[in-house]
């Protein structure tokens, strides 16, 4: 099989491509060929034995999507996206790779389905951020899409685009809204929703990290092993039990930063949760206020798709994966 | 204040054009100017008394848009649009009209505002096409756009575009998602929801009509008067109560196909009842069981937009405005 992954710098990218290398394939199918895209190089993973190919390529650029297209992957995760905070800032920016980077990629398929059958499964990430409040107390999977950032528009336009060229078999695609990624690797950030990673990620390394919101906050996470389960499994399940409904609230855990700190505090004593130091920023409340809470994601588990239960499995998921299973 | 019609030559929008002939202006505010689009010449309205113009031009075609623009309406009616059938029929037509269209559409005003404060209210007419079943017994206003069509897709799409450039203060959006409008006048036509207004404007002057369907079938229906108090409403409200969701199911009347008929044995007896001759086409009735069959619109009755609530006044509206008031 031959899969390419466009976004393969990005995090979950690079965890996706490394989970190829560790398995040797996808959800129990060999993956011979491999290749990773993205305006900046990405890495091909340690210990990957089938062939391997990097493309440094931007998806907004005419003829760009033609060229992929035409190796004719067996699967194409679309990961590539600007991110919320960057969307917002530069429209043209934003719509011109979220919103013309992923049609350039559907149209490439459809021109190359014309010159010699051609039906790849297309994995979409989308996003929570497609939603807007105000919210009902868990979003069930028939809520309306009504995103408040130009960058919830561009993936709920995607995820349109891929119901449309997927109901007319131009591609086979699935879509997925991931929760928020938690505990993200690296350093911290200065995206509205860093701190949720923050406060358990630099404490296991006995470093001090910032709270700006009350402890009540609730919100909704996966972690990068849970992401890439998704992905994995949206590229390899049956996607005929999706009927036209081809884009899935993935499930996820519903905590409140409360339920993080405690969890942290089980796993790494009072002394990692005594570095968590509150900061309120009212500026950062006012974003996080609008988010998304809690989901009851039927549809995505009854597929099959599975994800953590509590947060000390999260932080466990970290431990073994980023810190060697010692903290 | 300068109005200009987007699809001026349909049937919707020469009806509109109509009412501001008829009414000097738009919800009490008066009409000076009067700017008509189509891809066949739009006809002024017999009785206008202000300054019209008529423009022959594509909203597919790069620069109509902002040569449109320039002339910096105060309201724009985009009402353009490849139909249903014919979007899913020819998939670029429809992609290059109904998306590109209205994104050139939308662009143009954010470059006219860039070039110089410019604000217009966007009325845009979208439809329950982006719907698609399994459906609730009534659809909420807060039911997923999950569309079985490109038409539906490219609807949904608008809708999300209108309501971020309006996020933005670009421009000051309404979408309204309109019934299936009842009794559409002219010719009978080979539309699938044809046979809807055929079975009571056909027998309502003497002629026989043709009902493809069971007379169980349910569907949501508005008059073209309802359909211009709709736009007319959305061009003049208040837009401060519709926040960030600009996209409104309007108003209209859940009716069996039996209600129908009864209306007209009302209204014109068993004469006209007695001209519908039954000949049920399974292809129809295929398409028509993917259509939504009642909304509770609470949003919409909420802001002040009104229908007919039974099918007797439906057919009152059509002998008033299309018969002279004679049966």
């Amino acid at each position: 099989m031959h899969v390419m992954v466009i976004g393969g710098a990005g995090m979950v990218g690079r965890k996706l491509a490394q989970s190829i290398a560790a398995t040797g394939g996808l959800g129990g199918r060999d993956v011979a060929q491999l290749t990773l895209v993205d305006v900046v190089a990405p890495e091909v993973p340690a210990g990957f034995t089938g062939s391997a190919s990097v493309h440094v390529a931007d998806l907004g650029t005419e003829g760009t999507a033609a060229a992929l297209v035409a190796l004719r992957p067996d699967v194409i995760f679309h990961l590539a996206a600007i991110v919320s905070g960057e969307a917002e800032k530069d429209f043209d920016k934003g719509y011109r790779i979220n919103l013309d980077g992923t049609r350039h990629l559907f149209e490439a398929i459809r021109a190359e389905g014309a010159r010699g059958a051609y039906v790849p499964r297309v994995v979409f990430t989308s996003s929570i951020a497609v939603f807007g409040a105000p919210f009902p107390a868990e979003i069930g999977d028939e809520f309306h899409r009504t995103p408040q950032t130009s960058y919830g528009t561009q993936k709920a336009i995607g995820e349109l685009l891929l119901n449309d060229y997927s109901r007319r078999g131009i591609f086979d695609g699935v879509g997925i809204r991931l929760p928020t990624i938690c505990i993200r690797p690296g350093k911290p950030n200065l995206a509205a929703s860093g701190f949720f990673s923050n406060i358990l990620r630099e404490p296991l390394v006995g470093k001090a990290a910032v709270l700006p919101v009350p402890d009540t906050v609730r919100h909704w996470h996966a972690s990068p092993r849970a992401a890439v389960g998704f992905l994995t499994h949206a590229a390899t399940m049956d996607t005929a039990a999706l009927d036209h409904r081809r884009c899935l609230n993935m499930p996820g855990l519903s905590a409140t930063v409360a339920e993080q700190i405690e969890a942290l505090r089980r796993v790494a004593g009072e002394k990692a949760v005594a570095l968590i130091r509150s900061e309120p920023d009212a500026d950062i409340m006012k974003i996080v206020d609008g988010w998304p809470r809690d989901f009851a994601p039927e549809r995505a588990k009854a597929l099959g798709f599975t994800a953590e239960t509590s947060f000390d499995e999260i932080i466990r998921v970290h431990i073994e994966d980023e810190l060697g299973g010692q903290v």
